[in-house]
């Protein structure tokens, strides 16, 4: 089924202990579109300028990812430079320019009005909420977030939480989001403010997905799924919004949200965040087959099951 | 089969966000000593003051443990106090008196010798590889170590490395001890130090296991086992102990070394971690059923396997 994401599709300078890139494709809605392109067909609405030229718009029509919906302003695509150090978590911002995603205000276009799966990427949560109205028909919607959003728009964020089945963000959004340093009980109070699902992604130590008591009729224990210990972390950039790719392009692929669909997402999106970081930019989710995501799933699988 | 542990039977002090404990039992060897009790004989081999009373033996002694072994001086036994505040992953010490453990030097007991199971719990590393050569026919010896020693005595810790088939320690440890920030290369580099298997603890995100290529004929994939999401820690104190106890205790109760074994030893780990932190000292420990060690066991399962 139908999956649409709305979010940024940018430029990035990325620095790490194995190298410099300068202006690779990247912006959340890329990552996340290219890692679920695998699973089902992605549809993407973002802006991006001038600088957007065919040979990127290639990258992702080259995934069979319907690129109708990226409107092209006149300016620069938002712009991104960042640096890492030995801790890959933490990446330091260098430089941000918005460009013409400043006044992005994304409208769905008619022909993705129909899509079933949606998810809404990190960007201002009025706009969120705004794209969640266009589209009444979503089965499943999931929306992320960022400190930023966390620390000044408050009431806003509380609203988007209202609108979206889950959220997915990292453990210091989720602490800072409830007020709270257990991330369990940060979880617990999250999932009072109205998504049903609650995906807290732990970096190198994979992610958990935790559920509102009935939600979804699967029962509420949570479920953890690992990260691939990696000894060479090329570019962690996109490792996020790659796992959401990964964990949305199959929930789409598949008819029922039951709790094996849940858990075979979780793993999925470790998977996709796995690659993600072993090249620059898209690099590496841009070649893969259905084959090595498969043999890595079974990695992930001899990783934690026991029998 | 038998279990011997050597290390700290001692006194705590521990203020958490839930409340004040003074002086309760404590102590590597004694958390190590009652987790592993619920799956094999235990022996403890240890010093204590004249502090240490029949009222603390008999909490080792409800629990079949061998304390021949725990020699009495005149003194004060080990006493630590410390403080947790939000971050249940850090302690912050706020008195520590050696006591009578200052002179510590560990003989072991002609009756303990023919243990097949050992655990050389974090002690100064001089002492750790005495130990071993007291013990010629052991099967699996494992070992904790602190920063202290990674610091001051890297090596004499080099030498205990040699001699144990597995080292138990946890994130930061291992990042010190390799002096890499990245876990799974560290992992790759202490391997190489000597230690067959490397178990790194995560605190709240689990532990994983490394093996050398061709340890114990299992194959050098890493298994990672979870924790439980705990809304409340009590007390953090002796989780990391625990642990170990669970996973040596299950290891000394089954015949063989299979990757399987390695497995399930894992989880019954994580499982008596977190049955410690539940309550104060060793509390929650000392009242435990198989049964209620079984049921959390198909929890952890739950959280982590598909199927």
């Amino acid at each position: 089924m139908s999956l649409l994401v709305v979010g940024s599709v940018a430029f990035d300078s990325i620095k790490t202990p194995h190298g410099n890139k300068d202006r690779v494709l990247g912006g959340a809605a890329t990552y996340f579109a290219i890692a679920a392109s695998y699973f089902t067909d992605v549809r993407i609405v973002a802006v991006v300028g001038e600088d957007f030229t065919a040979k990127e718009e290639k990258v992702l029509l080259a995934r069979g990812i319907d690129t109708s919906g990226i409107v092209r302003e006149s300016g620069k695509s938002f712009f991104w430079a960042g640096e890492y150090g030995d801790n890959v978590n933490e990446a330091k911002t260098l430089d941000t320019q918005l460009g013409v995603f400043a006044a992005f205000n994304p409208q769905v276009p008619d022909t993705f009005k129909d899509s079933k799966y949606v998810f809404l990427a990190n960007i201002d949560p009025v706009l969120q909420v705004n794209v969640r109205k266009q589209i009444g028909g979503a089965k499943f919607v999931a929306g992320d977030t960022m400190n930023y959003w966390i620390n000044g728009s408050r009431q806003q964020l509380g609203e988007m939480l209202k609108v979206v089945d889950a959220l997915l963000i990292n453990d210091n959004e989720a602490k800072m989001m409830a007020n709270d340093q257990s991330l369990p009980r940060a979880a617990q109070a999250i999932l009072k403010m109205g998504p049903k699902a609650l995906v807290i992604k732990h970096g190198e130590y994979g992610a958990t997905v935790f559920f509102q008591d009935g939600a979804f009729g699967i029962g509420r224990h949570p479920f953890r799924a690992p990260t691939l210990p990696i000894e060479r972390v090329t570019d962690p950039t996109g490792a996020g919004d790659s796992f959401a790719g990964g964990f949305m392009g199959y929930i789409a692929s598949q008819g029922e949200l039951t709790r094996d669909v849940f858990k075979r997402a979780m793993f999925y999106g470790g998977v996709m965040g796995s690659f993600a970081v072993e090249a620059f930019g898209t690099e590496r989710l841009q070649t893969l087959t259905r084959e090595e995501i498969e043999e890595r799933y079974k990695i992930f699988r001899e990783l934690t099951h026991i029998e």
